[in-house]
C-alpha cells in the first residue's frame, strides 16, 4: 500500500502521527524558503509543507521539482497549521514532509483540474480521464454508483431477481434503428444489440420468474439529439400476476425510497393524471408540476369576436406568467420572437397585461373588451401583476408551443428548482399513434402493450381513441420511466401485429418465439423501465446526463478520447464475409 | 394483484383463511369424485382440492378442463390435509377451492417441467422459457442474483465504485477476435464490443477513481469450445496506489465473504503457489488442491537403466492413485487407452502396482528392480494398495497429459466434492509466452501487465524467463479470477509494445490514448477480473455455466430460442455502407 491515510481524512486529532499520503499535486505555493504543496486524491486534499528551518535542504529542493498533476508519495508528520482554513476538510493540519517520492511525473494538463475548469466540452471529452479528476464529474459518478446500489438493494428486498439478458440478439425493424453485429460463425447473418430487453423480460415472466429487474445497457442507432447517447442504461423491470395498480405502487415505492435515501426528501402519494388531462393542462405528456402556469383553454371566451386568427383556430390557449407585467414592451417583443423561432414555430403571440389596478391591456384591445379579458384571466388563473401569453392554431401545435414557452419562462423565473422534486404518474396513454409519414398507426409504447380490455372492440372502429394500460413516471418535467401492462394472449398479440401493419409472416419471423411462448401458459404481466442516466442526473440536480456517464459519446456517436469508431482491417471484414459499400 | 399468497408459504397456522393463489398447473390427480390439482409459482407448490361433497358440481367439472401448465387463479379456504406429506413445504394443508379462473390455457409442453426433465439440451434451449420454470434452472438464476448482490455490497462497503464503461469501443487486433459493430453515422467505420473494460478501468485509475469495479458483459468472437459463451460476464476490478499484496488481500476478502455468506464455509488464509511450482506439482496453472495425487518427478530415479523411452524423455513423472491397486489388468489397459486418446496424446503409460505386502509389480519389471520402484513410490507418495501411473516425454506435454489423467482419476474416485471449496492463489506468472505459430512472444496476461521491476533488464536477454506481477485465483481446479499489476509508465509501456511486435505507429493507433494518459500523472495500479459465470457455477456446486445463464447460446453462437443471428434487410446493410461478400 502506497499510503497510510487518504488525502481527505486527517484532522487535529491526528497531529503528531507519522503518515504516508499519495496522490496528485493540486497546487504549489513556492515562497522560496517555504514551499507548500497541496496533494489530492479521490477523498480530498491535504497540504504538505517544506521549509528551510525544518526540512533538509535536498528535500526542499526536490519539492521544487514538482509540477501540477505529478503523482507523489509523501511521508511526514501531521502538524497543526498556523493559519487554519475552513475551505478544506483537512484545513486544520498540514504534513511536515520527511520523504518525498515522485511516483510519476506529469505534463501540464490541457485544462485546470478545478471545480470550475477552463476546459471546453470538447477538450474535456478528449481528456476525459483528467476531467474525471475534477470534483463535479467524480462526485457525479460516485453518486450514480450510490443510486445503483440503492436501486438494487431495494428491489432485491422486494423479491425482485436481477437476471442478465443477452446482448447479442435479433434485429427487429419495429421501433428505432438497431445496431447490428455481423456473425463470423453464421455467414451473412447478424446479431442486433438490444434496444431494451423487452421480449426477454416477458419470456422470464412466462418462465415464472415473477419479479425481474436489471440495470442494463441498451442501444439505439438514432441520429443523436443533444443529450442522447447511442448506448444508455435502463432499470428494466417486469412483474407477473399483477395489475397496473401493483406496478405503480411498487415503483412509486422505489422512487420514494431513492428520494428519501439520496436526497433526504420525503414525498407522499404521487399525484396521477391521465394523458388527456396532462395534454390539456400542460400541453405535454411529461409536465413539470413544480410550478403552476397551467393552460387556460380560451375557445369559449375568445372566439365570439371578429378576431379571425382566433376564430379559425382549433385551440386558443394561454398561460399566466407570474409578475410578468413587469416585462417591458421590448422584452415582450423578444418573447414573441422566441415563440416564432423555427424550433417553436408559433405564428405569433397575443398578450394581456394584468395591471395592478385590476384593468387589462392587451395586444388585441381592438377586438376584446375588459370583460373578455377578465374571463381570460380567470381561465388562466392570472392575478394582478401577471402577463397572459396566448397562442392559437392547431391543437397539437398550440400545446407543444405553449408548453415550450411555459418551460422557458419557468426557467427564466427560476421556478425549476433542482433541489425540489415533483413526481407525477401520467396514465391512460393512447395505444396507437398516427404516423403521418407512413400513413399508418404505430404503437405509442410498443407492440406488446395491452389495450384497455374494455376497449378492445373499439380498436375496430376508432383505433386512435383506444387507451392502453400504459403509464409514465415523470419527475420535474422529465420522463424518468415508462411501462405498460403487456398482452399475454396469443390471439390479441396477433391482432395487434395485424393493426400495426405486420403480415402474419413478418410477425412470425420477428416475434414467433414470443407468440409461441404465449401458448405455453403466459401469466398476466406488466412492467416498467427507468431511464437510469436521466434518473441519476435529475436526482443529482442536473438535467444533462453527460457528466453522469463516465465515457460519453459526442453527437456524432464518437468517443473522441479513444477515437472510435474506426476503420477495421480488410482481413477482419473478409472473415465476416463483408465488403464496404461506401457512398462517397 | 392476482393473489393474496404465493404457492410456497401456506402452513397449518393459515388453516381457515380465505386465500387466492395464482400459478401454473403442475399436476392433476383426477379420481372422478375427487380432483387434486397442484399449482406452482416461483415460490413453491400448493395442492388444490375439488370434491363432489364440498365443491359445486360445475366447479368440479371446470377443474377437469385444466391441463398441465395452464395458468390459473384459485380462491378458496386453507384446510388441513388428511394425508400430510413432507415432500412439499406446504404439505400440511390444501386449498378447498371456491372459485377457479383460467388466466391462460396452455398447450402440452414439449418436455416435463420437473427437476429431472425428459427434455434434451437442444429442446430445453429452444423452449428456455419453459426450462426456467424448472427448479434447478430457476434456483441457479436466483443464486446468481444473490451472488451479484453480495459482490456489489461487499465491494461497495470497501469503498469501490461501480462505474459503467462503454460497450461501443474500438477494435484492437491484440488478443482474441472482436465482435464489431458498423457505424451508420461514421461511414466505413466500426465500433468493437469490449473483450474486457481493461483500458477504461486503467483510465479510471489515471482519473483518480482509486477503487473501481463493475459487473459487466464482455464479448469474444472465438470458435466456441464447450462451456464457452460469446458473451460472458466479468466482475472487473481495479485499484490505485496498491501493490500486489493489497490486491490479493482485497479479493481474497471478497471470495472469503462469498463462501461464508452463500455457502456457510469459513476459510482462512488462501494458500499461494508460484506458477512454476504449480506446473511442477500439478502440471497445471489452475490445480485442484481438494485432493492430492501430486506429481513425482522421476528423472533421477528412472533414467539410470536401459529403458530408452525414459532415458530420452525430457521429463518422467508419475502420480499415485489412491487404492489403485484394486484395478484389474483390463481396467488398467483401459486407462492406458484413455491417455493415448488424441485429446490427451500420450504415447503410452507405465504403471506400478503397490502391493499390500510392500512389494511392487510394474509394467517395466524388465528394467527396474524393487529398489528403483520403491524410490518411485517415495517420489509420488504412493502407499501400499496404490497404483503409480508414469508418463514421459516433452516436459510440457507430460505435464498436460498427467494433469488430465489426475483430474480424470479424481473425478472417477469422487475426490472432486462440489461442496468442498479449495481456493488457491497462483502467482508469479511468466510475462511472455512463446507462440510457435507466429514465432514470437505474446503477453501471457495482456500487454499492460508489468514485468517484475527487478527483472526489467532480463527482458533483453531472457524474455521467456521474466516473471510478471500477475496472479490467478483458482477455485477447485478452475481459474475464477486473474489479474496483474499494470505498467503505469509510458516508456515501459512503449518498450512492452515493442517486445510484442507492435510498431510504434500500430501501438499509437490502437493504444495512443492510454500512452497519452500515462503522461498526465498515472498512479501505480493493478487489478483483477473474476469470470462471473464460472464463479457462480462453482459456488453453486457445478462446473458447467450454462444453467447459470438465463439465455445462453449454443456452440455455434446461436440463440436457438429467438433464432439469432439472422439475415438483415438489404436496406439496413445499405444504410451501414456494407455489402455481403459470401464465400459460399
Amino acid at each position: 500500500m502506497y499510503r497510510s491515510h487518504n488525502c481527505g481524512e486527517l484532522r487535529m486529532s491526528d497531529v503528531g502521527k507519522e503518515v504516508t499520503l499519495a496522490g496528485w499535486v493540486q497546487r504549489i505555493k513556492d515562497r522560496g524558503v517555504l514551499n507548500w504543496v497541496v496533494i489530492r486524491d479521490r477523498y480530498g486534499i491535504t497540504q504538505l509543507v517544506f521549509d528551510e528551518e525544518r526540512t533538509p535542504a535536498a528535500l526542499l529542493e526536490q519539492s521544487k521539482t514538482l509540477g501540477r498533476e505529478f503523482v507523489i508519495q509523501a511521508k511526514g508528520t501531521v502538524i497543526e497549521r498556523e493559519s487554519k482554513t475552513k475551505n478544506m476538510a483537512t484545513g486544520d493540519i498540514e504534513i511536515l514532509v520527511t520523504e518525498l517520492n515522485i511516483l510519476n511525473a506529469a505534463q501540464t494538463p490541457p485544462f485546470t483540474i478545478e471545480d470550475e475548469t477552463d476546459g471546453g466540452e470538447e477538450l474535456r471529452m478528449q481528456y476525459r480521464y483528467l476531467d474525471i479528476r475534477r470534483n463535479p464529474v467524480k462526485e457525479s459518478l460516485i453518486f450514480r454508483h450510490k443510486v445503483s446500489i440503492e436501486v438494487r438493494n431495494y428491489l432485491s428486498e422486494q423479491g425482485f431477481i436481477e437476471v442478465e439478458t443477452p446482448y447479442l440478439i435479433k434485429s427487429t425493424p419495429e421501433g428505432a434503428r438497431d445496431f447490428v453485429v455481423p456473425s463470423r460463425m453464421n455467414e451473412g447473418q447478424f446479431y442486433a444489440l438490444p434496444q431494451s430487453p423487452q421480449t426477454f423480460k416477458q419470456l422470464l415472466m412466462v418462465g415464472g420468474m415473477d419479479k425481474y429487474f436489471q440495470i442494463v445497457k441498451c442501444f439505439r442507432d438514432e441520429d443523436l439529439r443533444a443529450d442522447r447517447q447511442p448506448e444508455f442504461t435502463q432499470i428494466d423491470c417486469e412483474m407477473a400476476f399483477v395489475d397496473q395498480e401493483d406496478i405503480l405502487n411498487t415503483f412509486e415505492g422505489l422512487t420514494r425510497h431513492l428520494l428519501k435515501e439520496l436526497k433526504g426528501v420525503e414525498i407522499g402519494d404521487f399525484p396521477r393524471m391521465t394523458y388527456d388531462e396532462a395534454m390539456r393542462r400542460y400541453g405535454n405528456d411529461k409536465p413539470d408540476i413544480r410550478f403552476g402556469m397551467e393552460f387556460g383553454e380560451l375557445n369559449t371566451v375568445a372566439q365570439h369576436k371578429d378576431f379571425n386568427v382566433f376564430n379559425k383556430a382549433e385551440l386558443v390557449a394561454g398561460i399566466a406568467v407570474p409578475r410578468g407585467n413587469t416585462y417591458t414592451r421590448k422584452e415582450i417583443d423578444k418573447l414573441i420572437d422566441w415563440v416564432k423561432r423555427p424550433q417553436i414555430g408559433a405564428m405569433g403571440m397575443v398578450y394581456v397585461r394584468c395591471n395592478e389596478d385590476g384593468s387589462y391591456k392587451s395586444s388585441v384591445d381592438k377586438f376584446y373588451d375588459q370583460e373578455d379579458l377578465a374571463k381570460w384571466a380567470e381561465a388562466t388563473g392570472a392575478k394582478a401583476g401577471d402577463l397572459i401569453c396566448v397562442l392559437s392554431g392547431d391543437t397539437n401545435k398550440v400545446r407543444a408551443q405553449l408548453s415550450a414557452l411555459r418551460m422557458e419562462l419557468a426557467e427564466r423565473l427560476g421556478l425549476r428548482n433542482p433541489e425540489e422534486f415533483a413526481p407525477l404518474w401520467v396514465v391512460d396513454f393512447p395505444l396507437l399513434e398516427w404516423d403521418e409519414e407512413t400513413e399508418r398507426y404505430h404503437a405509442m409504447h410498443h407492440p406488446f402493450t395491452s389495450p384497455k380490455p374494455e376497449q378492445i372492440e373499439l380498436l375496430k372502429t376508432e383505433p386512435g381513441n383506444v387507451k392502453a394500460n400504459a403509464y409514465d413516471l415523470v419527475l420535474n418535467g422529465n420522463e424518468i420511466g415508462g411501462g405498460s401492462i403487456r398482452i399475454h394472449d396469443k390471439e390479441i398479440q396477433a391482432m395487434m401485429f395485424d393493426y400495426l401493419g405486420f403480415t402474419p409472416e413478418e410477425a412470425n419471423a420477428q416475434f414467433g418465439f414470443l407468440m409461441d411462448a404465449f401458448q405455453y401458459g403466459a401469466p398476466p404481466h406488466g412492467g416498467l423501465a427507468f431511464g437510469f442516466d436521466r434518473l441519476v442526473a435529475i436526482l443529482g440536480g442536473q438535467e444533462t446526463i453527460r457528466d453522469f456517464i463516465a465515457f460519453p459519446k459526442n453527437n456524432s456517436g464518437r468517443d473522441v478520447m479513444i477515437d472510435a469508431p474506426a476503420p477495421v482491417d480488410d482481413e477482419q471484414l473478409e472473415e465476416l464475409s463483408l465488403k464496404l459499400n461506401l457512398k462517397s
